[in-house]
C-alpha cells in the first residue's frame, strides 16, 4: 500500500526523530507534523515553542545531535550576559542562535499573525520537507502541580519548563494543568490534514504531557477519528522504563501504568472509544490492549536507518 | 572652586569619553549625565538605546574601546541568524553581549518601567560611577529626511539609525525632525540636578543630533538656565572639521557654519537669551563668541589623561 497522505502527531526529540525517518522512509508522501505547543514558554519576553523547533531543526540540519534540542554549534553569550544582570531565570538552556528563531517568532506573533503562519515562515528557511503544524493557534501552556520547594513545599502549579528543565522532572507531580486548552482549537490545516490521512501515527513521544495535550484540544480526538486511515501508535516505553524523557514521572500522575501495554490501554482501542487501530511496541514487552493490533518491533530510534525500519513498520501496520 | 554637583549634556562616543575624563578629574564630585535619546531605535522587537548604552558601557568597563561602542569581546551570532531568516535590517550592529541589554530594557519597558528607572536597573550592573539619566522618559526619534534611494529619491523620512548605519551619512539631510519630541518632557531627576548644578558642560557631541535634541526637550532649555551654576560648552568641531561622528552632516541642515565660532555662535551667548558663560575651542581655531568666555584649550580626547585636562579645562570656565 502506498500511503499519500501520513500525519504524525508529535512531541520534541523523539518526534522529530520518528518524523526523520519517516521522511526517509517514504520519499514520495505528504507528511503532515501536528506538533505539541504545551511546552511553549515566554522567557525574556521571547515566545519559545521547543518542540516545533526541535522538529523544524531536525528536519532541517539545524538540530544539535547529541543535545537532541537546539541548534548546532550554538553558543551561549546572550544566555550569560543576560545572568550578568540578574535577569530571571538563568536556568533555561537559551542558546545565541536559537534566540534569533525566538526574536523573529516573537516579532512575528507581535505583529499580529498567529503561530500557524510563523511556524510556516520560520520553515521557510529550513525547508523541512514535512508540513510542521502547532497543534493551536490558541496558546495552551502546560503547567505542573508540586510541592514548591520556593514556597515551603505549598502545592503550586509551575510551568512544564521549570519542572522538567530547572527541576529536572525532581519534583513529584500531583497534577497536570494545560492552561488555555478549553478555548484552544485545532490550528488551521490540523482537521483536513487529519480528514485525507492514510494513517495517522502517533509518534513515540510522552503519553501525557505531548500526545496527550495534543489530544486535549477540544476537537482533535474528533478530528483523528474521522481520518479515513488507521491510526498506529508507537510505544515511548521499553521494558517499563522510558528511552527518553520524563514520561515516567507523567504516567502515574494519571493512573497509567509505565508499560507499553498500559499506554496502549490508555489510548484504548478506536473500536471502543478509544484511538488505536494498532499499537507497536518492543519485541521483548508483554502486555494486549483489547481490540488492537498489538505488533512487536525493535523500537530504538539509534541511527536513522533504525528509525526509517520503525517507520516503515508503522506504516505496515496502518495498511494492515 | 569645587564642584559638589556636575551635570553633562551628553550623546554617544564623545559624550562617553568627556564623561570618562570628568569623572577621571573629579573623584569627588557628583557627575550628572543627561543623555541623547533621539538615537533610540526598536529593531526586531528590541528597543535600544545607543547613547545611553555607549555612556554606561564607557563608565562601567564594557565598551569596545576600539569602535568606541558596544560591548568588548563582542560576538555576531544572533545578527547572522537574524540574516539567515531574512529577517530586516541586516545593516545594525546588534551584537550578541549587547542584545542582553536590549531584551533586558525591552522586558522592563514592556512591563511598564519608564526608561529612566530601567536605565538605573541596567546601571546597578555597570555601576558608571555616574548618575545617567535619558533625556526623557517619552520616545523621541530622529528621522532624517532625505532623496531615499528605496523610493526613487522621493523625499522620505528614514530613522537616523539607517541614515548613520545604513548609509553612513552618504545622503544628504534636509531636515532632522524629532518625532514625538513636542510630547517630551525632562526625565525624572533631569530638572532637579540642574537646578542643583555647580556646573552645566555641553559635551563635544553632536549640537544638532545629540545636544540639540536634548535642548529641543519642551522645559529642558528653561532648566539648563535655571542652573545656578555656569554653562559651558566643548566644540566638537576642531579647525572645521569634525573628530568623530557626521556633525558636518547635521550642521549645514540648520545653517550652522561648520565651525567651532559657528557652533558657539548657534548655543549663543547666556546673556542674550543663549545658552553659553563659556566655550572652549581647541588651541589654533579662530573665532569669538559675543558675549561668552571663549577659551582655546586642546579638545582632543585621545587619552585618558587628555581627556581629563580637557574636562579640568571646562571646569576652570565653569568655576571663573
Amino acid at each position: 500500500m502506498r500511503f499519500v497522505q501520513i500525519v504524525v502527531l508529535a512531541g520534541g526529540v523523539g518526534g522529530a526523530r520518528f518524523l526523520r525517518g519517516l521522511k526517509a522512509a517514504v520519499p514520495g508522501s505528504g507528511i503532515t507534523a501536528i506538533v505539541n505547543t504545551g511546552d511553549d514558554v515566554t522567557l525574556h519576553g521571547l515566545r519559545i515553542c521547543p518542540d516545533l523547533d526541535t522538529v523544524v531543526y531536525t528536519l532541517g540540519g539545524g538540530i544539535d545531535e547529541e543535545r537532541g534540542w537546539g541548534r548546532a554549534e550554538e553558543t551561549w553569550t546572550v544566555k550569560e550576559e543576560l545572568a550578568g544582570y540578574g535577569a530571571e531565570p538563568t536556568w533555561f538552556g537559551l542558546g545565541d542562535r536559537d534566540l534569533a528563531t525566538h526574536l523573529v517568532r516573537t516579532r512575528m506573533l507581535d505583529a499580529g499573525y498567529p503561530l500557524s503562519q510563523v511556524t510556516a515562515a520560520l520553515a521557510t528557511r529550513w525547508q523541512p520537507g514535512v508540513t510542521v503544524l502547532p497543534m493551536s493557534d490558541q496558546r495552551v501552556e502546560t503547567h505542573v502541580v508540586v510541592a514548591d520547594p520556593e514556597r515551603d513545599g505549598r502545592q503550586q502549579a509551575i510551568h512544564f519548563q521549570e519542572w522538567w528543565v530547572r527541576y529536572r522532572a525532581s519534583l513529584t507531580p500531583s497534577a497536570f494543568v494545560q492552561v488555555g486548552v478549553d478555548a484552544a482549537r485545532p490550528a488551521p490545516g490540523v482537521t483536513e490534514a487529519l480528514a485525507a490521512a492514510d494513517a495517522v501515527l502517533l509518534a513515540p513521544s510522552n503519553p501525557v504531557v505531548s500526545i496527550g495535550t495534543i489530544l486535549g484540544v477540544p476537537g482533535m480526538r474528533e478530528a483523528l477519528l474521522a481520518a479515513k486511515g488507521r491510526i498506529v501508535g508507537i510505544s515511548p516505553i521499553v521494558g517499563g522504563a522510558v528511552l527518553r524523557g520524563m514520561a515516567d514521572r507523567c504516567l502515574p500522575v494519571l493512573g497509567i501504568e509505565v508499560s507499553a501495554e498500559g499506554v496502549g490501554r490508555h489510548y484504548g482501542a478506536r473500536a471502543d472509544g478509544g484511538l488505536l487501530d494498532a499499537w507497536l511496541v518492543a519485541p521483548d514487552d508483554p502486555g494486549a490492549v483489547p481490540g488492537v493490533d498489538v505488533r512487536r518491533v525493535p523500537l530504538l530510534m539509534s541511527d536513522p536507518e533504525a528509525t526509517a525500519a520503525l517507520a516503515r513498520a508503522a506504516l505496515d501496520a496502518a495498511g494492515a
